[in-house]
């Protein structure tokens, strides 16, 4: 069979080229047709990195962080120009609705807003000033002061499909705004956003050449091409992020690596909560959104439940009479509020997740009961929201450790605080929890507690539950990222997201050198 | 043969445990004769992980900055108490003279005094505040605020052979005052020192049961032991280093590593110096010294030295007719410069490296002419300095790749500035270079060129020559590694020791809560 579609061109080396083969199809979710296709084959990837590390690196180190801040503008001006067309794909290729995918396209363009505003403070300086100069001695004649100074290689992202846009430029803004080119190689299944954007960006001649790659298809050989300097993004499971870890480039060539993978993340209402309470009520509709946004496919997302042991029913029945209202299917008609999974593999991996699930808990609101509006339940990758519960979570072992990555989410109720603070644990390391309280005390003792096992503790009381961001919604002033299972990076967190695309060095001279350096710099206030 | 030597017990899980076995040989490697044994088979590592991350974990962060500032100083006096003992081992197992002991011994216990110092400035809190509380909106009702809370795990320390007392310190100390218990793993061949130190303050009772062990030995089954709080730091050479990353603790689990490894260290001339400038005269006394101190046995040694071409003649003439002078032979003996290496495992390698080296190089001083003082040519581990050049440093591929481990270092002439940077980078990540000049506009420009692959740039310029600490000398207020060869670690560099034994955390709260978290911590300044 010939196919019709298009095969997407990737852009490397400073040019637009179409790789071998007949490439991969991507799909849309709920009609099952073909969109367009991918291919990496035969791509010269040496060629690539080296100019782009060459060409790139020496053009972006060239400019000021103010130059490269007013750069990130332009590239939100150009994404803002073509933003219907991408809403296009997000419905065509994620199945997502016009909200979902504005979590995905307006919130990479907030993103670049943000990073040029904050980039523009910066100033015209080309190295940025970590802390006070400290005295070796007694004498203050030699002194040692740390620098920090954009890395002479590249940024490699390798990304994940449930954010083809925001996932490329939440990490394309600090990594532009350092001076540092960027080659993303967006998931097979979602590649044509990325792609896309990439190409009006390219286009519209707002980068230096070389400042910026896509690689679509497979992501075979782009570890082989990394060098000392180089560093890698990685978004996505934890099997292929070991695969990352292990691979010589990193294991032997130190090339510098963030991982973002499974979560297992909370939310946690306060013991002292009642039914009646506004923290109840918070809890309630916080996790009835974070399972139905994007369908569940957010790295985020509540995926465990934990309410004091006497509320565990009432939350029970408070959370699946509100899944039972969400209409599931074609996000192309206005009354649906889920669309679909991003592919029909996605489908089978949530079913199969469900089943693991299932072996440790009871079905407290059931998704296939939902009846798929305008979508064909043969051909759409759509799953209504499913409710999980367990009355002794102590006793789990999988509801702690698989997170199945679609509309699901575990209710399970603790005695003391101290044993939800030690089942929350159980996740070894999450992206975020959220607490529900009406006491500022107790937010502020439970993120405490939380804080070293979690990238970001998302507290929610009455007095901000209009304002408050969400607990999934990933803020760029906000750190993004957790220990363990979670993979151990860090992204954004405001200027801190700058760290990894630096290289930190302690220069001891004489002060009079110093002051040179210090006059030439810009000190990073957090 | 039955072993009349010690077989040396472990701290493990707060009980002293001799293990199974006979156990390994440690020896004098200027006499030849065996010292102590040490052996790690057959203990319960999982117990002794278990009690140091819950027992050890628990007294500590229960702890604040302060009362644990005054535990490093506890441990400080303890250490001064038997420094004596310290050096008498040191001599015997090291091999190394009394100023050579020094730089480890009482390098550790400066250290430990600053630590100490710097903690206590901390006050008495148990968090860290990360920058200012920030917006996550127009209203000021929600704000994202960082804090940094020590890991709830254990810091597991796989150290080298040539720092058995201040590699263990400059580790230990950030790590204590986190919070965080340490489980020390030295290299054999130099075991006894640390285990020595450990036992002193063990038996001194300054530190909370689970606070400090000490396994002697094998390393088998250290890394499995491992869970995703803790963190491991290891220092010695990059095969072991690519084995500990590909290490499933770490691809699988996020195990936070801390890499240090080998590094092809340099020196700079300005290419303004002449044969009778300063800058040339202050090169040449550095490379003396550090080609020597340790007998060349320091990690960040300068192994490639940088002249301009018209002055390679000379600079190979002077630091020759030096090294000519250098006296090698038996620590014991007063009129001796230079002790042995640690081991006639470690001059096997020198002097394989060296047949490597000199296959791209010649030999401008031969360490081979030195006659050894008090001291078996067939049994000593002694060596005398070699000095190797080559006139075409671009075509040399071995010189910046290979580093050996001894008083070995090679002189190289460039051209232009711009060929001296190029050259230097293709060690591909160094953890220190030097610059020799009197002009701090070029020693603030060649500082920033090499910041980006040097994790510390060191300038000696003649207002600071009797000030400065010294090229190859780490001192815990600035940052010690480098990217690359060098492992991508970072250690010390004052208070940016903590972030590694401590966990990042955004809170997102209402102003209200934040102010009780600001109030209940210390913001760190650097």
């Amino acid at each position: 069979m010939t196919s019709s579609t298009l095969l997407l061109p990737n852009y490397v080396a400073g040019r637009w080229q179409t790789a071998q083969g007949s490439g991969t199809p991507l799909f849309d979710p709920v009609l099952g047709t073909e969109l367009v296709r991918v291919s990496s084959a035969g791509l010269d990837l040496n060629e690539g990195f080296t100019f782009a590390r060459e060409q790139g690196g020496r053009a972006l180190r060239a400019m000021t962080y103010r130059e490269r801040a007013v750069m990130l503008g332009a590239i939100s001006k150009v994404l803002q120009t073509h933003r219907d067309a991408y809403y296009d794909i997000a419905t065509a290729n994620s199945g997502t609705t016009r909200k979902d995918s504005g979590v995905d396209i307006d919130g990479a363009i907030f993103t670049l807003g943000f990073y040029a505003k904050q980039g523009d403070a910066l100033g015209d300086a080309r190295v940025l000033i970590d802390g006070e100069p400290t005295r070796m001695a007694k004498d203050p004649t030699f002194q040692s002061q740390h620098v920090m100074v954009p890395t002479r290689g590249v940024a490699l992202f390798i990304n994940a499909f449930n954010f083809p846009s925001w996932g490329l430029w939440e990490k394309a803004a600090p990594a532009l705004l350092s001076g540092v080119p960027v080659i993303v190689k967006p998931a097979t299944a979602t590649a044509w956003l990325t792609q896309r954007m990439v190409q009006d960006v390219i286009d519209a001649g707002v980068l230096p050449p070389g400042a910026l790659s896509v690689v679509c298809g497979s992501s075979a050989g782009l570890m082989d091409a990394l060098q000392p300097f180089d560093v890698v993004s990685f978004t996505g499971s934890a099997e292929t992020a070991a695969v990352i870890r292990s691979h010589p480039a990193v294991s032997q060539r130190s090339v510098r690596v963030n991982i973002e993978a499974d979560s297992l993340n909370s939310a946690l209402l306060d013991p002292a909560a009642t039914v009646e309470s506004e923290a109840f009520k918070l809890l309630v509709g916080e996790v009835v959104r974070e399972m139905t946004v994007k369908s569940g496919q957010k790295c985020t997302a509540i995926r465990r439940i934990f309410v004091p042991a006497h509320l565990y029913d009432a939350a029970a029945q408070a959370i699946s009479a509100k899944l039972a209202g969400v209409s599931v299917g074609n996000p192309r008609n206005e009354s649906v509020r889920m669309g679909s999974l991003v592919s029909g593999e996605q489908l089978a991996a949530v079913r199969a997740g469900l089943a693991q699930l299932r072996a440790e808990a009871d079905v407290l609101h059931d998704g296939a009961t939902h009846a798929l509006v305008d979508a064909d339940p043969a051909i759409a990758a759509c799953v209504g929201p499913t409710l999980l519960g367990t009355r002794r979570p102590a006793e789990a072992r999988v509801l702690h450790a698989v997170e199945v990555f679609g509309p699901v989410s575990t209710l399970m109720p603790y005695d003391t605080l101290e044993d939800a603070l030690s089942l929350i644990r159980r996740g070894e390391g999450s992206l975020v929890s959220s607490l529900y309280s009406e006491d500022p005390g107790f937010m502020a003792n439970a993120a405490l507690e939380l804080a070293s096992s979690h990238g970001r503790v998302h507290a929610i009381s009455p007095d901000v539950a209009a304002l408050h961001s969400g607990h999934g919604n990933v803020m760029p002033m906000s750190l993004h990222g957790g220990p363990g299972r979670a993979g151990g990076g860090e992204e954004l967190g405001g200027m801190r997201a700058l760290n990894f695309y630096h290289r930190r060095s302690a220069i001891q001279a004489s002060t009079a050198a110093l002051e040179q350096i210090v006059a030439s710099g810009q000190r990073l206030v957090l």
